[in-house]
């Protein structure tokens, strides 16, 4: 099995983190999928961004069982791997960060409301937050669990149209078709996140974007009638 | 036809971007046009500012057929090609970015209000939000009906005076003389916006700067007056 | 008459400017005053920072008169030739921004409250906010009638102790015994502005700092019973 | 005595804080302690971080005798020393800093709330802002005084679980096993006041994360079930 180029895109990401502005000290971090191998690398635990190789990623299967790598993968591993294992074909990367207007929503238990284009470009309507965890689910397998939970919120919505998710009390997961896609996707919350709260400080009941408005922007960035860009790909 | 001195000119005010803080990920583009030849350049839809040449500038002519470059303008090209073609020909260039501060007010739907002397020496009044476009205007030739909403908010007021708006649940678009001072008025537009934000949060209720005080600022930097800078500029 | 120091103390703290985080743009200016000499420099209209050398500074006399220089000087020098005419012997240098946090106090109409330790360091109570200047007062000689609501803030208060005022609708001033204390009093202004911003955004009634508190955070950096640092300088 | 490794620490720390954004001009300093030698050292008191050396540290005893060194200590010194002192052997090292959003809630004289999963990653439950200083306290030992009513917080409460404190009307006290630690718990400090700031922004009765998560989250990075990093330290 031949996962030098998963390491290598795994590694890249998580380095590239910190550039973004989207984490502090430690707390995010990327998985990078194959699914013909049937395998995913991760971030391993604390260990600082710029110290990272290829050899640090830690690969393991679908079912949790390290492969390669003689670290510890991060503590969100079982919550990553749940995400890879149902989400859609087309989804290889997922990202977890704790930038701060992301968290903020996620703490306020408040779904980020869809208030412009900027946000139409990226996400199809409001970035759901998901229900609180049980107690039980906490003192059990507590990150498979906040796996479940951000797939519930999916069950009547597409997760390629809204490629985020606001964990309540924690922090936001994101993904993508790749794993700079799905960076790229963290960035786009934050930023949609903090022209939100810029936006309900000058007006507390700002209204969401117009239907008609959402889907047009949306389209013209995703979709077989996109037009955004210089080679328009298909999701 | 020469179009080096355009599409050079266009190619250092998108690159010059993301130096000014205004612009996230690709959210921003510049147009310059040149009024004798009849053409404008624009940047190339998504493709990164680090990347950009004088030659992946597209040029257009005011009906919008690209005269010169292989690459898809911006998705935004019809509004930038509206605002050239019908704002006072003292303007020579269009800026569009998705700057936080001003995209929250336009997210809020209120026009900017003039506060201080800072927003009187580069807009002389209120920074307007245009209207809703209807689910009609949107659905047909929408970066179209974008520039016009814009041009039905300078009916009455002077393009010259106020080279910025506000395009409601979107975004600025500011213009200018040339290039650099199109991207400054930009810039001094988010600054502006961030200081009203900070003033509001304060005293919600606010006051505009009285009317003396607004003008006196503004002559003193613009118009036959102008008493600011070294080789005051008359516009 | 050799000016040259003086020249280079107001260039340097000019080109420092940038570096603090203080001003955009060009919206800023230093002037150094020689009491000896009976003259002062000042910054000259509308150059960037970076392009600044002593030989650019405009030097004057206190009624005004350019004593050297080829530049036109700061739009706002008749600001700075009132302050430095008329504050107290020790203070030998004015600086004018429009920092952000200390422009929203006054374009609230504002005094800045003295909410803590920080404040009480270096501004012995709050930092007041000027009268609005009448209609008259701008038609006229606009800039030494902003200087002149500076001082009547002065009437009955110590501007060594209080090295600092917003001018309504506009933005401070701060001045201190030589140009890099002054810049460092523009600095710690816009800090304390920050402070108290954001801790009235969790509570909008929080009180002042205990008069007791205040005056020994004062005593311990200033005057004859200061023990901060290491050569405490009487003031 | 050697010194050595202390000052240097010491020294290393001091240094480092610019880069983390908690500091401000001179706002900040950081003090190790050598039990075993039954000294600490700590910054001279307004020296610019950039310029110190190891030299420049100020070693005392915990009576406050000065050791070596010919500067005078922070004027913060005997708040450093009560806590030293006082606080479990674990803890060897002391940070100050007036970081924006910390003050922000010592100023409102507001706990800080645990609001989310990052909080609860370090504080165990709210950081607590200590009482008022009195008038007699104010004028007598100050600072030793501040120490004091620090101490008062933790009369029943874990300062080893809860490695922080707000003094009101001033700023964060911070601890750690050792000075790299407690810098980061300064940083942490900082950011988890951040996000409340923006939380509360959002929802101004946004409640405390549930128990079962905060020990959870808590127990994931200290004690004897910690499960993240590659080396979990035992606190």
């Amino acid at each position: 099995m031949n996962t030098r180029d998963l390491r290598e895109a795994c590694c890249a990401a998580n380095r590239q983190l910190p550039a973004t502005g989207l984490v502090d000290l430690t707390f995010g971090n990327v998985s990078v999928c194959d699914r013909a191998l049937g395998v995913f690398a991760i971030k391993p635990s604390g260990v600082p961004y710029d110290q990272l190789t290829p050899d640090h990623m830690v690969v393991l299967d679908f079912d949790g069982q390290v492969v390669e790598g003689t670290l510890k993968p991060s503590s969100d591993e079982p919550t990553h791997r749940l995400l890879l294992r149902h989400l859609p074909e087309v989804i290889t990367s997922v990202v977890h960060t704790h930038s701060r207007n992301a968290v903020a929503f996620a703490q306020a238990g408040r779904d980020l409301p869809c208030l412009g284009t900027t946000h139409s470009d990226y996400f199809l309507g409001p970035v759901p937050v998901t229900r609180a965890l049980t107690p039980d689910e906490v003192s059990g397998a507590y990150e498979a669990a906040t796996g479940e939970v951000i797939l519930e919120c999916f069950q009547d919505r597409d997760p390629v149209a809204c490629p985020a998710v606001l964990v309540r009390h924690h922090g936001p997961f994101t993904w993508g078709e790749n794993a700079p896609k799905a960076v790229e996707n963290a960035l786009a919350l934050d930023i949609c996140a903090d022209l939100a709260r810029r936006t309900l400080a000058l007006d507390s009941a700002a209204k969401p974007v117009p239907s008609h408005l959402l889907h047009k922007h949306h389209s013209r960035k995703h979709g077989p009638d996109a037009y955004y860009g210089q080679n328009p790909i298909k999701t």
